[in-house]
């Protein structure tokens, strides 16, 4: 870090990134911090892939340590793939057996998972007075497995996970109770979620019900009652109709955005050893939804 | 070009060319227009290549272009093996067999040599009244047959060239011949380098003597008279021996920094769109050499 002359050469692997907000977020916190940073997205979906996805990944990253990327973001279809790809894992990633975020150091791979650590802290400064002990979850797919293990790391002492696909949870619900033997994780049928939303401080929707290509509510706003925070990921748009339902009942709400911006924060310090302001990187987030990109 | 979020990464692919002052020079410049600009050294010798020179450069090239490259700059001991890897090729490359410029346009490599188009440019703003009719030339390597492209474009009527190894000069002559032919090139033994310069209107010279690890002078400067021109192509020191002593019997005199920064200049324009402004990225250049980069 102490070379006058640094700079930082970033990618971000996976499939219809092109439009991905994490290169201009990255671009503009270094500018403000006065470093020279250059933040590529290099689009699966547009390269093809005859050689396979993971032939393809491990390509890239090779290829990449080569022309002097200091780090890539991973994200879907790669994060669980990638792990085959790394000298070391952090610890948290392995136990998510997820990885968004690769450092190269010394001609090495380094995975660690800001989408967890991104979430945690978004919840912990925008949801300060939450209740975490009871939460129902909806949605357990990549973004799902990183909240619900960020949200047990908080001290959540009973989540229960909902899917539209009762196995999936089931499954996700065992692997984190084997992870946090202290904690209670079950898996619901989705006709029982009023019954057990009814008992919780909280609701984590984790499925892409509400993004601009799947509108609508992941469950009817009545039964969220004021006392109960409730979490999104989605975040295009970011007024989701759900962040706007549960507003509208007086719920105390954190919108998508934060855990997207969240995770950019916590990578762009992996990356640079320097922590970007989380305020100033979440307005230029505004700024660019706002501005359409 | 009219994207307002472009941004250019560039590589500079060969040997021992961690030290280089390409990548300070092309961002320096970027910064001054105010472009997002990234430059890394990517070092042959650091990397190893097992596979062998040309399927690393093949490998890296089209990891660069899945990864977002705009273009790479191509040295030693490259710029001949390149033509390989190419989709389209200058004029003026083709004809010098030599590419130290590949733009990355459409997924597709462009090959363009901005080592004689700089020293061209160099020799005209540097040397703007020499005359040019008969010039002696000393070295006939990689940087000794794009001046000579370059004189003979720039109309040198008698060229001489000289090696320590004839056959070389020999065969460089015959083929710069055939791309000339209203021109005269002339190989010379090292023996005759006294009686050929006296007809000469200037000294080219373009063999490593006088750079830092070959210190020395490549002929006595008593052989050299005031009316004749001197350009050096070695730029470590700016200031070599033969400069030295070219400027101490009064000749005009074009050291190798003009080369270095012209062909950066040409290489930065193809790249980006935008002819730098050469009188700044010298002055650039003469303060990264003076601090040691």
């Amino acid at each position: 870090m102490s070379n006058p002359s640094e700079s930082f050469l970033v990618g971000l692997i996976g499939e219809g990134v092109t439009p991905s907000l994490s290169p201009p977020m990255h671009e503009h916190a270094a500018d403000r911090l006065g470093l020279r940073y250059l933040y590529r997205p290099v689009d699966l979906s547009v390269l093809g892939q005859g050689e396979g996805i993971e032939a393809a990944l491990k390509s890239l990253l090779h290829g990449g340590r080569d022309l002097g990327f200091n780090a890539f973001n991973i994200t879907h279809p790669c994060k669980q793939l990638v792990l085959r790809c790394l000298d070391e894992v952090s610890d948290d990633a392995a136990r998510l057996g997820a990885v968004n975020t690769v450092l190269i150091r010394d001609g090495k791979f380094i995975g660690h998972n800001t989408d967890f650590s991104g979430f945690a802290s978004a919840l912990a400064t925008g949801l300060p007075d939450a209740v975490l002990d009871r939460v129902v979850q909806l949605g357990v797919g990549g973004a799902g497995s990183a909240v619900a293990y960020a949200l047990l790391k908080a001290g959540t002492k009973h989540l229960t996970l909902i899917d539209v696909e009762y196995s999936r949870a089931a499954e996700r619900a065992e692997a984190l109770g084997r992870l946090f033997p202290g904690q209670t994780v079950a898996a619901a049928d989705s006709a029982d979620l009023p019954a057990v939303l009814v008992e919780a401080d909280g609701f984590m929707h984790a499925t892409p019900v509400g993004m601009h290509s799947h509108p609508g509510l992941p469950l009817d706003p009545e039964l969220l009652s004021p006392r109960q925070w409730v979490a999104d990921v989605v975040y295009r748009p970011l007024e989701t109709e759900l962040v706007r339902a549960a507003r509208a009942r007086g719920c105390a709400v954190l919108d998508g955005g934060n855990m997207a911006v969240g995770q950019a924060v916590d990578a762009f310090e992996l990356i640079t050893g320097i922590r970007p302001d989380p305020d100033l990187m979440r307005a230029d987030f505004l700024d660019l939804i706002e501005r359409g990109l």
